[in-house]
């Protein structure tokens, strides 16, 4: 079990990630990501399961259309962990891949 | 547009939609899978994401490792209509064949 | 069932479909992407996937590792048709999208 | 890297994996999976997909319709390895999974 990432490393982690923000209701980090259609969406998702099945690290999240809105947290640490921000670091990379577009 | 299921007609549709239930926050009808684990909760995912495509109606759905808690509504109607309904169904053969499991 | 491209026709098709080549065995259209990885590919084919199940028109394809190869033709119509150089042009939009790299 | 199978020790492997066979110009296992249509074969592919993710390792496979043709082989060994029975099972346990019917 990884410890929660808190403080100055908390706030070194989230630098690398331009767009992940902290949970206001729990100790956890989120991003809505956006594409131009359902398809974009659901492929970019696929590319994200396939990371989390790697890492054995799962992501909360839900999907409308064309967005996608992901929540991390490391349940059994209780927070934040390295195994987070190293997932959210591989969805950076696979929204790059399937063509994310900004979310207003 | 389809006009929303309302009444007798929305209790009928139901009847065949076994553990679907209206929201209580808006005209919408909801439905939580459970399976044996991530692979599994995508997998039964992908089949419903090949439905939604294939019937241009998509669902408002959430995923938790081996959860996925699905609203539908057809957004242009403002409630529930035939759309959603025979949604639902394709989403209910795709649990029979990806293995959902009762969710407790 | 639409007609098979043939002659002039055929070749202005082809035009707009850079990389896609005739099949030397059959009357088909081909061609081979190439991904950094296996999770890209497999992005890719979601994406492919859900576009066929929408047109209702479907590949055959292979996948090794970081490569796909999609072979289309209308069996139907026992060759070519417009079916399949406008499922090859949504296949051409997926793999722009979601990160094809030129195959050597 | 792990050493091929041979003689009874792949003799035994194969026991437990019905319909799995030696394909015939390599040293590789196949066996051609069916399902009802297109959106049941591809969730079974996403699930092997997923299966192989973990694995870290991936078959050659191919797919037209409702068929998928797999092929298991560890390029690094120059045959079949522990790694293609283990990820035959976990096929296997995705087949049963996701509604594969009797391939005639």
């Amino acid at each position: 079990m990884k410890p929660t990432l808190r403080g100055a490393d908390r706030a070194s982690a989230l630098l690398g990630l331009p767009g992940w923000t902290d949970c206001p209701d729990r100790d956890a980090i989120t991003k809505t990501f956006r594409f131009r259609n359902f398809a974009e969406a659901f492929s970019f998702m696929t590319h994200v399961a396939l990371a989390a099945e790697r890492m054995n690290h799962h992501p909360d999240w839900s999907n409308a259309y064309d967005r996608v809105m992901i929540t991390l947290s490391s349940h059994d640490a209780g927070g934040v962990t390295l195994r987070d921000t190293r997932l959210a670091q591989a969805i950076e990379e696979a929204a790059a891949r399937t063509g994310s577009i900004p979310a207003p």
